[in-house]
């Protein structure tokens, strides 16, 4: 008979994954829910994260040519009237700023002065494309104004009822980019162009294998003519949209009158594209890759690659292990480590050492090393790694460890991968018949009853009897797959000609 | 008889400086005032200063021993009522959150709808200390988790009534930093050495010099037990508080209840310091080095250090030219230039050579190169540098340029913050006499109107009559600078003993 083998994350994935996805944030002090309704506070440890998604994407949104600019917080309800799509779409939960003052009325408490109320309420920004759009209108007189690429990092507030977090709050980070094109090609190849970015950026950074495919036109951004989408399983086997990429064209232009002189002097509308991926991509990095231990991180975003733990008896042992401890680190943040160095933390907190190395494994650092006496004497280092179990530890000769961390790094990065990709795969399938459908969203196993489905290929249609089979299997399309190839089928749902498969999940 | 030269830039500085600096942002394309009411868009030329900003002071932080984390946008009204001192202080002009949804009324118009109002209305934060101090009341149980040392980038609004961009602006950028001590000795090094690393990024990358000081009683922040400045003098001699830290005491810890247990024991209420800069900075920039040609940028913040403009008649030599700015352009950027590398740009726009010089004099930046089929015969380059006039040119070897770039740019950084100390120094007077006192802050040059005054130095006391005399002269006391001598003196407005000077100053 087994010993049931306990974790640190209560409960369980195959357990409860929702609460276990609320416990892998507390644990490994990633963020909380804040005071203030849907809102939360990002700890030093989940910011970290950002940070490094920040930096690695800012680089490459410089690299494709695109500036950052900075747009104002608040928009004119008659901003969100020009685009009739998009005031249908996002007019709806939004934060209302009516006053500018508040003063302390007749029972001494604080209220809006009713004296300091606006003439037009302004709301927080959703997103940015009006503001943006009246913006851009000044600044495009002439082709000579083209491409214009800017993006924009920022926090956007969407109320929600049913907050989650990073999935669903009603603030949140994110980066959007908004650009302005001559032709309806370039504005197409920007689109693309940068869903690629988003792509890459997922499996090489995230380890997070993704679909790129096109939303079908219920799930379009309001105002949109396309809206393309990466899709990436998490291990529930729901699908998290982690990235869209739209291509507005005309639509924008038009509600903004961004217009531009061509160069045989003629007066064209612009085209335009928006495109944009938020903290809800930590979600992403938590579900895909994180065990009933914490949270796992991918090397190259993870805040700190190496944590060094420091393990003496008494006082007399300390100043030796710490020297031997700070020197080793100083020789490992000096190695190049992708886009910087390798990052190290001696962690010399008055703590057991055993605490230390649980929560640092609930915190996903990729590689721990215990260091005593007995390995500064043997020159050699303990290493536990976090894609292995807790207890498969290694004693490794001190400089071939510095030697290999790079490579030691890399090679997590690609199991995550890997192991995301086979998870992904092995959960995705074509589905020609309805009641195989049906089995695959519904059957679930008695020892998992939270983990069933995943990510099913299906021909279909734009049809209403689809959309009420799928809200009754709580199903939607994800997308169609761009690498998707043309072939002639029936739509499962109504019989219909179809000539290419869309994804269709469960989703968050 | 002098022909008068012509600037770019109209109004110039003497003939209208609050204008002439207006014009300079709009030259140098740094911001603009927004389509919503005292909120401005920064171009992509201003955010640039600002990324450059962000990204050493951040460094600092991180080397100090902070970590960033970041904290929701909306403060529900009854935080602010914790602090008496600081309700009175912030709470008259903010945003008012008071409804969660718009709907369509009968006219067909957008409005809050009636049936979303929140139960209890939220402000868009003007600062966090309450909702930070929120949330760190749970945070702060042992000495074990003291000292916490968090830094939040974030907008912050303060409805405005007369917004000047970057100086004073409904919304804004800034970063602040919120940390907890066990002691209050240990919050007072904490406040000093934030204050530091302010004055030295002021002095070494801003080029301003500054004086380091206390804020008089009522010039504190609200809440804070001593607050701590640093005061730069900007070419009409007005002073600009460039930043702030705060000794907060335990007066935010009692009102937050941050409570921790000592190594006997025992339960004390913490200590807790606050210090922020913000985009202000770049208005001291603009003020503080600029000309009447426009921008001047110290090379360590300019988001271009070098732009080379190919000069050629026709396509035939265009090939050549390109090729030899980008390859000189290449070698340059390979450069190491104190936190990053050389920042070079080749403007190939299809303009005029010299419609791109005068741009690229307009935005300040420090090194100009024109190179044309001749220059590259002779293997030279033709520099301008932003710290001499336009029409100071001089031929130098190519590789004699890309040898010494570096130490050019470090010659310019020096020159600037030379020329703002002499200029500083020679407008900054010890004044023992109240009519010199007064005439030095209204006597007013008829080729200078706007440009009198600057720093005195006074003896002062902390009295009514002293408000009233310096209300009718608009000048406040900045601060009592930390380095100031004791000296026994007279308060210069009403004869009380005083033992330190105060800087006295107009001010923005």
């Amino acid at each position: 008979m087994n010993k049931k083998v306990e974790s640190a994350i209560k409960p369980t994935r195959t357990e409860n994954y929702a609460e276990w996805y609320q416990e892998v944030i507390k644990a490994a002090e990633l963020a909380e829910v804040s005071p203030v309704r849907g809102c939360m506070v990002i700890r030093p440890w989940g910011y970290g994260i950002w940070e490094n998604i920040q930096s690695v994407l800012d680089g490459k949104f410089k690299e494709t040519g695109h500036q950052n600019a900075y747009f104002p917080l608040f928009i004119p309800i008659s901003f969100l009237e020009k685009e009739a799509k998009h005031v249908e779409g996002f007019a709806k939960e939004c934060a209302v700023v009516t006053h500018h003052r508040l003063e302390v009325n007749a029972e001494g408490k604080l209220v809006p002065a009713p004296s300091a109320e606006l003439d037009e309420p302004l709301i927080v920004r959703p997103t940015s494309e009006t503001i943006i759009g009246e913006v851009y209108a000044k600044w495009v007189q002439s082709y000579r104004d083209l491409p214009l690429l800017i993006n924009q990092w920022a926090n956007v507030v969407r109320w929600e009822m049913r907050p989650r977090i990073f999935l669903r709050t009603a603030e949140f980070l994110w980066q959007e980019g908004h650009t302005v094109h001559a032709t309806s090609e370039e504005a197409m190849e920007e689109t693309l162009k940068m869903l690629e970015v988003y792509s890459e950026f997922s499996e090489k950074h995230l380890a997070i294998p993704v679909i790129k495919g096109e939303k079908t036109p219920k799930e379009r951004f309001p105002g949109a003519v396309h809206t393309y989408t990466i899709e990436g399983m998490m291990q529930d086997r729901k699908a998290l949209q982690m990235g869209t990429s739209h291509f507005l064209g005309q639509n924008f232009a038009k509600a903004s009158d961004i217009k531009f002189q061509d160069k045989e002097g003629k007066m064209a509308h612009a085209w335009t594209t928006s495109w944009g991926v938020s903290t809800r991509l930590i979600g992403g990095v938590i579900m895909a890759h994180s065990d009933d231990d914490g949270l796992v991180l991918p090397p190259r975003i993870a805040p700190k690659h190496v944590v060094i733990i420091p393990i003496f008896r008494d006082e007399s042992e300390k100043a030796g292990v710490i020297e031997y401890c700070d020197t080793l680190a100083a020789e490992l943040s000096a190695r190049y480590y992708h886009e910087g160095k390798v990052r190290v933390l001696v962690d010399k907190r008055d703590m057991r050492g055993g605490d230390k190395t649980w929560q640092h494994i609930k915190r996903g650092v990729p590689i721990r090393l215990e260091v005593g006496p007995r390995d500064m004497a043997a020159k050699s280092v303990f290493m536990g790694r976090r894609d292995k179990t807790p207890k498969d530890k290694v004693g490794v000769p001190r400089d071939e460890f510095v030697n290999t961390c790079v490579s030691i790094l890399d090679e997590i990065q690609a199991a995550l991968y890997q192991k995301a990709l086979t998870e992904r795969d092995s959960n995705m399938r074509r589905i020609d018949d309805l009641k195989e459908f049906e089995e695959f969203f519904t059957a679930k196993s008695a020892d998992k009853p939270e983990i069933h489905g995943g990510f099913a290929l299906c021909h279909w249609s734009d049809d209403p009897r689809l959309d009420a089979k799928l809200a009754e299997l709580k199903v939607t399309i994800r997308c169609v797959p761009l690498s998707g190839p043309e072939e002639s089928g029936k739509c499962l749902f109504t019989g219909k000609p179809s000539h290419r498969r869309a994804v269709f999940a469960k989703s968050y």
